[in-house]
């Protein structure tokens, strides 16, 4: 890596583990011989900011100051750039770029735009996050302005996907049992690919391999990363 | 995690993988059931502290400067302790404290301690590390200290045991083959538990699942620091 890489700032801890799998997917997808050749980067791993989705869907603690603070933070730090991996939290994203003064590469539109390139046939695109995410709308505009349309499942489907997210947080034992289903709930309504849209189901594809037209934000942010940074991807 | 609770700081990137790796393990081991029960980490990914084994083995870029800005730096923005998953850098550990203000836990002779209890007829410990951290002596100060003997390999098997950890640190396809004919014969001179030295041989047996009585400085030092910060274990 030369000496005029930038330095990147993650906003993590929402939740840790995904922080921790995004840190190892821009570690193995930087193109590198030895440790001198990989980013700099500096984490913050803050479990504080309260629950995204309690707040969207339920009216919980509001997290702006937190995600403010902790973004703030990393800029103080040195961070020469920021990318956050929670999806639910980009709904926040304006209010957080109004108070700093270095770019944020945002997950969700990177991600539209990719399917855009790499799916070129896709119109129908299943989401597959918490409540929050979908009430959210985040995904929605990104893949609308981009010409495509979202599904999201119905509330029994729903509810799969958010016992398997909310289970991988607790760190308790998984299945993919119900989350398969709501996949194909999704397809039988005319999905062709379908968005991991939170970072707790890019911990279970590392669990169970999903198989299928599946587009992880985390390896889309971590490939974006490294390339704004000034480093090469494998 | 309680508002009294202690941030922990990662001296990192030495390599990334390796403090990938660390974060993951405190976070899966914490007792917690939602993001907010987490430790508050901050991490420091310095890929640009120069090679320690060089350093040590053939009078490289000296580490010292690049080791305590980097902890300094972890102080300043609000460490409240600090852990290095690098097995080698402990060497310098003492010159690093003597420019700090906040207590550092030292992997190194955690580990000794932990054997000790951990394995309480041992006296012979075989150690797979880098040439650099046989050479510093590190673990052998430690577990002389707590009344056990180390073994390291002959040279013709040291060499398998680095050719395995660099081919890790640069991402290349590895093989276990060669490092686990250097542990039979750390066995057959008496060695009865094997201490991964490097925290790369720790990604190795997250890759290999490695089958006996080695020992992880990665999880003693995680294990070690959700304690001090006042957490929970699972």
């Amino acid at each position: 890596m030369s000496s005029t890489a930038k330095t990147l700032g993650i906003v993590g801890g929402m939740g840790p583990m995904a922080t921790a799998l995004l840190y190892e997917k821009v570690t193995a997808l930087t193109s590198a011989e030895k440790d001198q050749d990989h980013l700099k980067i500096l984490i913050n791993s803050n479990p504080q900011i309260p629950d995204r989705t309690a707040h969207i869907v339920a009216g919980g603690e509001d997290p702006r100051a937190e995600l403010i603070a902790t973004s703030r933070h990393l800029e103080t730090m040195g961070a020469d750039f920021l990318i956050m991996p929670c999806n639910t939290a980009h709904y926040f994203y304006e209010d957080i770029v109004a108070q700093i003064g270095i770019p944020f590469l945002h997950m969700i539109n990177e991600t539209a735009a990719h399917i855009k390139k790499a799916f070129e046939n896709t119109t129908t695109v299943g989401i597959l996050a918490t409540q929050g995410t979908c009430q959210s709308g985040v995904y929605h505009k990104a893949l609308e302005a981009q010409g495509m349309s979202p599904v999201t499942p119905d509330p029994e489907m729903q509810k799969h996907v958010t016992d398997l997210i909310y289970d991988i947080k607790g760190g308790k034992k998984v299945t993919d049992k119900g989350f398969l289903e709501a996949v194909e709930s999704l397809k039988s309504r005319g999905a062709t690919c379908f968005i991991l849209g939170c970072t707790e189901l890019s911990v279970a594809d590392k669990i169970f391999q999903f198989n299928g037209p599946f587009v992880d934000p985390l390896h889309v942010i971590a490939t974006a990363a490294i390339r704004f940074a000034g480093g090469k991807t494998r």
